[in-house]
């Protein structure tokens, strides 16, 4: 007999179940889904289940249900908050959707493809392409983050400015609720008015709503012309005004709307190999602008020559270059990839992950760049991001030779000065990674009252003995 | 003291809330909002509450729930399932936000519109519209329809092919909760993940969640070049291959794609004034096709005139009229327009307002009319709608010359033979409309499960009363 938390009759019922494959009780198999991706938790686990189909997953989870055992579904592990790692206390099961791992059909009539949770976004991203279609969600983990994942979590990335969350992207979930019943809304159908949004509901939930095994997710045509370049702007004001004029000649152009600061920008040019700035001079910030459309026309280049030529005229933009080839643009986003990359080998640096609406987005750069520099003398405040769907990665590097374990002791310092700010302007604390576990104790200042009060009846309505990834989103939950 | 069941001490607190012009309790004032659009329904109320602010709305909900009153939403009162109607016991309460009809702001950065519940959906177009921007989101009742039975409704409509439905459309939201208390999700962002999705919950809950009292609704530009275009075709499938030739060019220039049977065609064009066919033959089916871009190039011309050339070539289209006048234009939508028309001027009809999974869509038509000409011989099966989101209006209009109450007397028959086949397609038996009251008996069957029973913890736990809209969605509410 293993040395698991789990009753006996429990783990007897659960292998017969599972098999073999299906369930890993030592330690030294358990351990990878202990510990998340940032290393920033290590807790433990009696078991962790690797059901093969949602009719499993759903006895699994009646069983652990009946012996009261808590569970935490985890898809790739790719959390950026603890979303998916279990206490430290051993008594919770990991639920793995790894092994639900099918591409099931791509519908050429309906644009979808119905996939298995434990797909990986990339795998599902390269299923849709060699069919000749797209599917319009991009995140930097996305070769392991996968598709129960991504809905659980509701993720973001650089093209929600265009395409919307994978919330917007789902029209169809399967799901293993809280009590082991599977809830089946796979209808493929953009219409349909019979009742309360539940997989709208139930994507976004981190996992304590239920487990995520089945989704039919909207596809699009693969673009067949593409426009980039790279822009020097000003300040974040012309920065925002550049996208505005974009957004007003056609918003469905806008493929990415990406925005960097000086300081981040030099910190690239300088820190990372084949990153030199391909414009004359340095300037205040930089803009990233793709335009994509399926249609083959040259249209797409006169749009992006025209608006920039006569944001050039306005003043809005000093210096631009379009990428001639497929080799450009991609030198042109590698510029915009490796930020974090030069940030970490500038020292250390604390992380914001914010949103604001547009319309405040410069008065926010400026009062937090001027609120952090007060605080910590020589601060490099390093922002980047998202900016034509208002996410910020308002990102705050160590003064140069200072010493990086004094300037983490200050994290909680600077992490509350831009929240403040942000909040000051009705913005998130968290746009794209969710709560998990890191932020929970975030939620009753910022969520409270009628919000979070609402959140906690759903929560105890659907699962009554919070065994569904307990700890999560909220703060005193077991 | 007027004839109500209000308790005095309830009566007296919510006229010193609510003032004179706030509160309607003689039975000629209350009326109206008593009885349906359709004339479906004849209900009764013991007051009409008119609150002009989202405090007063709070105030006069908690006070209802403190005497147990129960509540009925009303926006413009135009639901087609009945679904702001009281019942005929005349305890309830009719909450109307008629008063609630401020345009807060039109936000050209966030390219938003903050609008309080009541403003109908016509006049909120108007604003945008008076600022260069779109609302897009058109239904034929938007003259009468607020914004907040619009969002409570989740309603769709002719552009949901392109923007979605009223869900997709919000960006934030306030709501009174059935408890009195208020949800204020106003926030103007496009990413925040900070925990569960409150507002598409209560998007389409159908007045059952609350009362939707302010939103922010996400704009476009006004489109400004448009081309539509008239077309007939042999089948439903080359319809819907027409669909997928244009989808894969561009969706996003897809601003309407309309079905329209040659039935239900020949009727418009014989009892309509000014709606002959504007093609040189009549077909089996028609398609109505609109591109429309913000861009003012003219590739959208070029784009219709060869997509529609190389459809001619692949015999999908046998023939086509593009409109070359905004008069042209409107002539072509009258034809589509006016087919309820032309179908209550035919004689009796039953309505069917179903939606299934593209593919399926020409299936479904051939099986549906076959059963439904068997069933009742000499039948006209007269299918129209928006095939672009697979929402078909199956329309059965009764045989020439047949007795109308003999046909209708059929009209169950007829719509469980429809709704057999499109439940076997996996579609819906409500695609547009909700289920108000008059679809409750359909719940459990189409519904159950799972899924029902999700909704009914949903429901208990935020209403626990069941005080607001009782009646509503679900079956066996009091």
């Amino acid at each position: 007999m293993p040395d698991t938390f789990l009753p006996a009759p429990l783990l007897t019922a659960l292998q017969d179940l599972l098999g073999p494959s299906g369930i890993l009780t030592e330690t030294s198999d358990t351990q990878s889904y202990c510990t998340d991706w940032r290393m920033l938790y290590q807790g433990k686990c009696a078991a962790v289940l690797r059901p093969a189909t949602t009719e499993a997953c759903a006895k699994a989870v009646a069983l652990c249900v009946q012996y009261g055992v808590p569970m935490v579904p985890q898809g790739g592990n790719t959390s950026m908050v603890g979303g998916a790692t279990p206490d430290t206390s051993g008594k919770a099961v990991v639920i793995s959707t790894t092994r639900m791992n099918r591409i099931i059909a791509i519908d050429h009539a309906d644009l979808t493809m119905t996939v298995e949770a434990g797909v990986t976004l990339k795998a599902a991203q390269d299923a849709a392409l060699k069919e000749g279609l797209m599917l319009p969600l991009s995140i930097s983990s996305e070769g392991s983050a996968d598709i129960g994942g991504v809905l659980a979590t509701n993720a973001g990335g650089n093209n929600t400015v265009r395409y919307g969350n994978a919330r917007e992207l789902a029209l169809g979930l399967e799901a293993v609720l809280p009590d082991g019943s599977v809830l089946n809304v796979m209808r493929k159908l953009r219409k349909d008015n019979t009742g309360y949004a539940l997989r709208q509901l139930l994507i976004g939930s981190e996992g304590t709503l239920g487990i995520i095994t089945t989704a039919v997710i909207q596809l699009q045509p693969q673009p067949r012309s593409r426009e980039t370049a790279l822009c020097a702007v000003q300040n974040t004001q012309a920065a925002l005004d550049l996208f505005a004029t974009f957004r007003k000649q056609d918003p469905a152009a806008i493929q990415a709307f990406e925005y960097m600061s000086g300081t981040s920008m030099a910190l690239v040019n300088s820190l990372i190999e084949n990153c030199a700035l391909p414009l004359s001079e340095p300037a205040p910030a930089y803009v990233l602008v793709e335009l994509a459309s399926p249609r083959a026309d040259d249209s797409l280049r006169t749009l992006m020559e025209e608006t920039l030529g006569t944001a050039f005229e306005n003043g809005l933009v000093s210096d631009a270059v379009l990428a001639e080839s497929e080799t450009q643009r991609q030198a042109l986003w590698m510029i915009r990839e490796e930020h974090a990359e030069a940030q970490k080998r500038a020292g250390a640096s604390v992380k914001n992950d914010v949103s604001v609406p547009l319309a405040t987005i410069p008065d926010f750069i400026e009062r937090a760049t001027a609120a952090c520099e007060n605080l910590i003398p020589g601060i490099r405040v390093a922002p980047f991001g998202h900016i034509g769907d208002g996410n910020i990665h308002f990102n705050l590097v160590q003064p140069e030779g200072a010493d990086a374990a004094a300037f983490l002791a200050q994290d909680h310092a600077m992490m509350d000065t831009v929240a403040g700010i942000v909040r000051e302007l009705g913005g998130s604390f968290s746009a794209e990674h969710g709560v998990g576990q890191l932020k929970t104790y975030m939620m009753p200042s910022w969520r409270g009252g009628a919000e979070l009060d609402s959140m906690r009846k759903i929560k105890a309505a659907l699962d009554p003995k919070n065994l569904m990834n307990p700890g999560k989103i909220f703060p005193d939950a077991e």
